[in-house]
């Protein structure tokens, strides 16, 4: 697996940046967040400012992170800087002289936006500037797709060998450690979020942690896990039933399997993300199950689990084509349990794909 | 195992902010850092924000967080809130009438600081008060000493049984994962940082990642990891060597483990952080190994892996009776590898007590 894409994607990457800054004249962006440092440059330390102009752009590093800038970042100039990175990035844009700069408000702390405008021009606007990389970051290059593609096969293969153990009497944590182990001995440089495994009531918590409780006979259980690979996340989610399911479980997993089915039916290039939310949930609401469906329907993942766009209500602006989202469809029903069932699925220009392949009709357990 | 402290560990942490407070002249503080929060009031959510002030206080938390909260919570009263938890903390100093208010400033961004501002109390004045709960963090009570103890305990095991793996043809990732599942699988919330497996030349490295290089006979082998339990880290390391050593080996291994015993055996309550350092130094200097020894030699751990106080060079501050600090003395040696031991140590008001036992004097497999 190649894991640092050419050059040429990074370049591509900056140059459009920049042809949206001068659309925005904003001549000058203080990148701080780690995550698009990483998209914009290929650097994958934690610390690191990246600046760029009009003439390219500059990747301000400590000595610890030298030779590993060096190695990783494309299309920029890397710099060592002993003496305070936000000081530096100051300085820097002194030289530079920047007059309109543009900072990352959401990454970037009182204390540190301190440092930087002291050390900063004399009299420079300052401009928040969040939303504009991740705005680039919506349309996946060819690199990036098969990145992600990499980690969902990676997460779909640690699912389907776990599965055998999901039995009564294992605790969930034992479960979540064996996924997390599983996705780690593939390749995974870790995990995008914490493994979860909830069974039974377990499962209608929004925020449940994987917990000592074992599994017991008659219980949903959900599986909701996500390899990093090369720097991009995969997310998966499956629900499985221990034992013989009755009619009204049968009933529950249909529905949202349907819902999940035609919400992914209707996404394509240039539907408006609502209208997939919408999908998922008019099929629930013909079963009177849509009030138990208490989240959005998906977001996009990349080099963050979560990213644009959201598919959820109200939300206008059309998927582009290079998009990769998921579709997670799911319904709670407190002190009883939550089926929910997510893809990733990319969005070609041509149709969909589904990019994480575990199965979904074999689910339950005898 | 008991991972809830009874309240009055926590009250007793409110009261002696409320103390530090107002001895600042500083009668409000808005805790936005996670780790203090938890600190503070024993809620492990990630999203947050506590505001104490003379008539006590508060943590408000978003409706995904209130049960979790309500249970986990101490000493504060718990408000859910929908509209923004910026916005609606602002309202509730504005409700307080608070004049003056101190706040996080390297745990704040910008964005937030803003959206504070504009609903906080108008002409308030806003103090930079970072420092002041993590100086309150660096004594351990009894609640604490024991979960870190724990923790380092599992650490000790989890290495103990992974070690008879560490043979040529292994890679450090397969090591890393092993090391990672064992401390889940006792009970382990998750690692406190990413374990290290730095093999020969790799072991130079002042920031290698686990990676698929394989062991061989002949070289040191680095391991760096430490468990978080009930939300308290430990940190631990040892080297070992593939096959007999040869007399160069020894004699290095030895001087850092004298080093470190050195170092550990100068520890005690009241002694200037520096001192310690220097008594590290001082033996390597001895046997001219000091130039190799290229970090500090220790740091507080809590439930922060690195917390006050700091065991380096111009270090005055004397360390505290119930400090928990790590003494962690190495010595790099570019394209041949790396030496580091380290433990994670009880400064009680009687003496020392390493809380990581895992054996420093079998070092060698053959």
């Amino acid at each position: 697996m190649k894991t640092q894409p050419d050059s040429c994607f990074f370049e591509a990457r900056q140059r459009l940046l920049l042809t949206r800054l001068d659309a925005r004249g904003l001549p000058f962006l203080v990148v701080t967040k780690p995550a698009n440092i990483f998209y914009l440059t290929g650097f994958r330390g934690s610390a690191g400012i990246a600046v760029f102009g009009p003439s390219g752009g500059h990747l301000l590093v400590d000595p610890r992170y030298t030779i590993q800038a060096a190695e990783q970042a494309r299309g920029v100039e890397v710099k060592e800087v002993t003496a305070g990175l936000f000081r530096a990035a100051g300085r820097r844009l002194q030289k530079l002289r920047a007059r309109r700069v543009g900072f990352e408000e959401n990454h970037l702390t009182v204390e540190e936006f301190e440092r930087l405008r002291k050390q900063g021009p004399l009299g420079a606007v300052w401009k928040p500037a969040v939303g504009l990389i991740e705005e680039l970051r919506v349309v996946k290059d060819d690199f990036e797709i098969g990145q992600i593609h990499a980690a969902c096969l990676l997460t779909s293969q640690a699912y389907e060998e776990v599965l055998p153990q999901a039995r009564p009497g294992v605790s969930e944590r034992d479960l979540a450690s064996e996924l997390d182990f599983r996705m780690r001995r593939k390749g995974a440089d870790g995990v995008a979020f914490e493994t979860i495994v909830a069974s039974g009531p377990r499962g209608a918590l929004p925020h449940a942690r994987p917990s000592t409780k074992a599994l017991k006979a008659g219980e949903l259980v959900i599986f909701d896990l996500g390899a990093i690979l090369g720097g991009y996340a995969a997310d998966m989610t499956r629900t499985i039933y221990l034992g013989a399911p009755g009619k009204r479980v049968r009933f529950l997993y249909q529905a949202v399997l349907e819902a999940q089915q035609e919400a992914i039916g209707t996404l394509r290039a240039g539907v408006k993300a609502d209208k997939i939310n919408a999908a998922a949930r008019r099929r629930l609401a013909a079963k009177k199950l849509d009030k138990l469906f208490t989240h959005s329907t998906g977001h996009g993942v990349g080099v963050e689990i979560h990213e644009r766009p959201r598919i959820g209500r109200g939300e206008q602006s059309p998927i582009p084509a290079g998009s990769v989202v998921t579709v997670e469809p799911g319904i709670y029903i407190e002190d009883f349990g939550g089926i929910r069932i997510e893809d990733t699925v990319l969005v070609g220009a041509a149709g969909t794909q589904i990019l994480t392949p575990a199965a979904k009709d074999r689910w339950w357990l005898e």
